[in-house]
């Protein structure tokens, strides 16, 4: 069967019959496909078109269809060419030629997005999820790993001490900023498409704002030709999950390098890594080398579905069918890898004595630059005396510290003995207390508010 | 003369400093880097770290920069590295060695970002103004093109008839979610960096609330290290471009198909069209063509950002310098283009013949299934009758209204006279009335509310 | 079991080894795993590592596995972390600890990206198989659409009468440069890694000519850290899939516009077309819209992998897992689209008539021009009268051939009766009869040369 | 001036004329331009349709306009739309309606792409050229750091010994499958389109043999229609260019992680490196990071490039202009890039201690393993045997070379005394002596192919 054979006079081609069926992605859309036609059935009976009697029997029926899918009983048919069309064929059999008037002035245009949206109302809470579970892992860390202290590097270069609760927090604010983008997301997911037809709207009075009230929508698209040709919300879904993917594989890639034995500060847990089929020594960070390619794939996915939209001429082209095969992979990689990443976080341990080795006194250049600052050197003059100092130390292979003052003093008259106070990486942290900064009290005050704004998270309930 | 010699013992090679020079693409952020210089003096005033008078003589001379930028009268030196340089080396010009403390407890890498996110915040809403005009060009078509009918497609086959000011909104409203995202960036971008430093923090007491204030942002960044490496809100507008370049680039696609004479819907006009170096019938859509492709482009700029940002490492790196140019050409695009299709647009002339031509009486299909179904017959069985009749007459080659009633009793019984009114596409259309539906009525509240949500657009004052 | 518990202390988290797992991936590569093994026992009895009895028991023992595997009957264990492990696994079921010798000197490392190179030799000739197909499609319709003239667009205007044939061939010709590249791949494929080990090269005196011979292979990698790292293949593959993709939509494109009614130039076979849910008097084109929107896909495929590889700083990683995933999507979609599309094309009817009368007069401007040039105008004032002459039959709504010839004297004197020859298509036509131009002699040619190269592509047998 | 006003009763809007003009970015084709028109001319008279005295008059004044565009002394006028145009506007100029002749016969759109090939002609050499002389640089450091032992890493953790020359080299082969590509690719663009008209052919008895073979082409194009609208040659150089990105970038990316102090096995060039404007100790690989993300710009490139052709329905469309800009991009990133990087790694010093020190026995385990299969064991098992071995030294935090016989024997009774000269990285780095392999000797081997490989290398003169 399928839904639209009386002007054909000719079967269609099995093979292109296989090519055109989407049943293999778009039955992950069976409950909200059943939901959707509940209350279709419900509007057509408020319309006048259904009577109470054939609304009820439909209801039914379609609540048996739905324990179905839940229950795992419900038998796929080989001429089922969407969800859609397996819905209403296991209609027909179950209630015969009434069955037959629920796709009364509704289409599968205005269908097909309307199941994808409450697909995106339900998941979309799972999703978001994942992300919150991976803060609060980020939080804990901050927390549990308070006083300790690590190289920060810029240009991968080593640039000043940092703590290490600040550097996790550093991974938590970007996700903090995806979360308030999929909240807004869910305002343009939460219109209703149906009663928009196939293009021009439905021929039948039915009252959209209730619809859209039934099925948890916020109101009805305002354009029927816009609401069945609008895939906006999924590349901007596919987009804030390419931009998780660059967040989460920033991370990944600093845990790889970091446990590389030249830095040694993360130790893999043995749970959360692989070895090696030849080399008997290895201890490799897979998962974490796993997220930083996914979220190569995650671009590529957003990349096809802007590639899919670009220059479509028409309404409702074939095209936007494949909008649901890359929404569902970027969708199952976040929502498979984040909580394990959680864990194997949770898992690694720290280096502490190798990360403060990392920390050469050069690192602490800009304090004594601020030093000489503080004795009324202008900034470009005591950077480019601090500079000097450096090249010294290097050329002649000695650590800052134990240069003589005597020979600092040639340096700049007014270095004096409390010169070597810069050289303190603890010191050097502790001056950094304004908001935002690396002191102890400012990063105290930053999970303060991180945990302020996790445990305030309303988007579940949304 | 460059920022950080010191520790260098040798000069930079002139090619390597060629390239990694950014001044040429920097530069449009000239005005932006002074105001950011301005509220960094004070700052360091309130902080004790510059007396009153320092900061007066500083802030005179950047006043004069930042004239002689705004009257184009700034020479550049051949040593400027990048526009931080060059205002600094300017600075130390007009006011000798007291221009070196201005980089007191700053760094370029949160210079740079505030200067950038400032650039933004002046420019979003000259951006947002390309976008409104465009908008209200559709409007006003909707508004002069009432009560004409066209085909609406879908698979880019004939569907059903709809209204041309239907149309022109179904394009308005793709940009209305745009202009929402935009609005939603906005407050992504008015978070404050400076006062990150390099990446730590600064270690100088500034009052960041007060210093976001004085620039005109929301608040300041609350984790240092994000600060200097967060580019999310480049990511996010440049998304947002390439979805506006979809949305515009779809609307073209069209225009250019219903500009063939096969059609000939529209017409372009002289003015906003180019002929051909051999052929001189040509009249070409050169200018829809232009930004069908300038959406390509859209989207790499994505894809270039995007790839940038994958995976790196650490916390501050020069990749980030990339930024820039792809903004910019987005940008520049965007604001170029729009313009001028408004323009073109405008200038389009309407063959409603042609339209009402292309509207066979098959396009009402649907509304003779309806038909059938208020007679009592499920939509089923009735999309299957009307699918039998219309094969019937494609194959007899006779049009549907000329079928007389005997033959099309034979399709069911219940059919009556009144079938022909079926066939009138602006009954077709009227029916349509639910709410986002094509029938005139429902246009008319759709331009309403599209009129009422222009109009009541605040986001050039926000 | 898994290959590299040795140094390990606790088992691998459940869920983290799902994740690292490959299987449901790589098991696509299970017969060339075994083929590889096969060869790798071969070459281990040459190099005196293992005796001929061994060698012996485990070729035995392979064979039964590959014959498992052919059959179908081989069982896979949750255990199996990727193909080569099930294979090892099984092995030492058959032959106990002999079967651990298999693995001497080898790595996964040169091991999957030996089995993926031998898919591709396996598999490259398939994938050209269904563009010589769809090639020879193309010529068939050249052949049998002989004669037929259609307006040739450029900006999608009107602009010369072409030859049917002539536009069947210009889709012809792209997709023999993709062959070419398909060739040219091929040699970069047919190098064999194996013999690299890890990265290192193997310690055993493995003779790797005499192996890459043994496997079907040009010759070895020059290089073992580049040859486990390598995967320039997959992306060469990966670009010349979405480079035939834009290929192919480009046809599929101009097809569904060329089957909308205003056109009429192409019908759809009932057999390769769909129908509407709603709309009983739909025919749509969805397979050539799939084909289309795929090519989207193809085009996100590659950025996959491009971005996957970007930056990656170690000699293997992790990462490189992601390149099999990506590749048998491109290549499932091309070989399972165009088979089908090659028999929707065959199927298509040509409507003659549509195609002519689309053929307006303005379309033979350039032969108007040329016309004139023969009486000793230079083009560019030819060019222009000519113009001119358009604009005023536009004006005046008069067909060009019916303006009188005082008239046509008026735009130049030397116009004569013989003017009016231009004006026919069929003519226009003959006049491009240099070597690629649309006159019947000159596709006649072109045919017989898109014949000769396909009937003597040696690829298959390569 | 415009080459097409004849049709048109209106002047073009000098907004979209702006937009529409191509010249600041088609100027870089202006002397391939002159010289198609020369050839052009020859052709015209070798058809009759020029005498000789028009031939030699047209011919001077181009050369004239040639020896201007050398020269840098042709002023552009505002109404230059385009190259050509600009050409035939100066032409008439110089020899009045005689220059109206030169168009005869050809169009923009087979004009065009025939510059845009010649400037390839003219420039792959060039391009060619940068990459081999990056592939010299990388020979000479193999030759130069002979003897010089690194740790090669896998996952990036430490895997085996290798020898820096076999580094060195790993990045070699890949630039030189992008050389053969490039080759390739030559073939491909050594097409000759001109002589196709706007895209039905030329009506003129042109030899396009014989103009080929005068413009430098190996042959002439076998479809008129797919000569036009052909860009595959461009899309395939943005994507080696791409490929050429991913490659360097890999590269960049280890120096930049290798020069970070906890490796230290680079020491940067002062005259290659930048500083910090606010940490006076820094030294930043600036150079490597540029190359890094311009390897993201790459990608986008040849992203708006596919974006662009994909779907484009008709033969010849303006979008195809946009060609141009994403490859003179690509084009100059790597011409300016690559010359320079190989400047900065000839002059990149090596720090041998930190490379021997980063030798860990454990990277030894592979031999060690080895070792026990030639005492008889099965590989599988000697594996585990090490990783036992491995798991017992970190666990007791004792080097592997210090743990006594009696206790190695523990673990298995047949290791012996000679057990401890498995822990030699030079013995383990010798025994690697297959093709490919890490061996000296096997890296020597492979000096000399490379060297060959580039001597030989005739790309220049093709």
């Amino acid at each position: 069967m399928n839904l639209w054979s009386g002007r054909f006079s000719e079967e269609m081609n099995p093979d292109a019959f296989n090519l055109n069926a989407s049943i293999e992605i778009d039955k992950r859309l069976a409950t909200h496909d059943v939901k959707g036609s509940i209350a279709w059935a419900k509007s057509l009976k408020d319309a006048g078109v259904l009577t109470t009697e054939e609304v009820d029997v439909i209801t039914e029926a379609l609540v048996k269809i739905q324990r179905e899918f839940s229950g795992d009983t419900f038998t796929f048919s080989e001429s089922d060419e969407d969800i859609h069309t397996a819905v209403e064929r296991r209609l027909n059999e179950l209630i015969g030629p009434l069955g037959g008037k629920i796709h009364t002035g509704r289409s599968r245009n205005d269908q097909v997005v309307t199941d994808f949206r409450l697909w995106f109302l339900e998941n979309l809470p799972v999703f978001v999820g994942s992300i919150e579970e991976f803060q609060k892992t980020l939080i804990q860390r901050a927390q549990s790993d308070k006083g300790i202290l690590l190289p920060g590097y810029t240009h991968f270069q080593p640039a000043q001490p940092i703590l290490l609760s600040h550097w996790w927090l550093s991974h938590f604010w970007p996700l903090q900023r995806d979360h308030d983008r999929i909240r807004e997301l869910l305002k343009r997911v939460s219109i209703l498409p149906l009663g928009s037809g196939a293009l021009a709207g439905t021929a039948y009075p039915i009252d959209r704002n209730q619809l859209a009230k039934n099925l948890g929508f916020t109101k009805p698209s305002p354009n029927s030709l816009d609401a069945v040709a609008d895939r906006d919300f999924v590349l901007e879904f596919s987009f804030i999950s390419a931009l998780i993917g660059t967040h989460v594989s920033k991370l990944c890639e600093a845990i790889i390098l970091f446990s590389n034995p030249s830095f040694g500060f993360f130790g893999l847990s043995d749970a959360y890594s692989t070895g090696s089929s030849l080399m008997p020594q290895k201890k490799n960070p897979d998962l974490f080398e796993i997220m930083r390619s996914k979220s190569g794939t995650l671009i590529g996915e957003l990349v096809s579905l802007l590639c899919v939209m670009k220059g479509l001429p028409s309404i409702y082209d074939k095209d936007l069918q494949e909008d649901k095969v890359h929404t569902f992979t970027s969708y199952d990689i976040l929502t498979t890898i984040l909580p394990i990443l959680s864990q194997a976080i949770l898992k690694l341990s720290v280096n502490q004595e190798k990360m403060a080795e990392a920390i050469q006194p050069s690192l602490m250049a800009t304090d004594i630059a601020d030093y000489l600052v503080q004795k009324g050197i202008p900034f470009r003059e005591a950077h480019h005396i601090t500079g000097q100092l450096i090249l010294y130390a290097e050329k002649n292979k000695i650590r800052m510290d134990l240069i003589k003052i005597e020979k600092l003093k040639q340096f700049h008259p007014l270095i004096n003995n409390d010169f070597y106070q810069c050289l303190d990486a603890n010191l050097s942290v502790a001056r950094r207390k304004v908001i935002g900064g690396t002191a102890p009290d400012a990063v105290n005050a930053q999970i303060d508010q991180a945990l302020s704004i996790v445990s305030l998270s309303t988007f579940l309930s949304t």
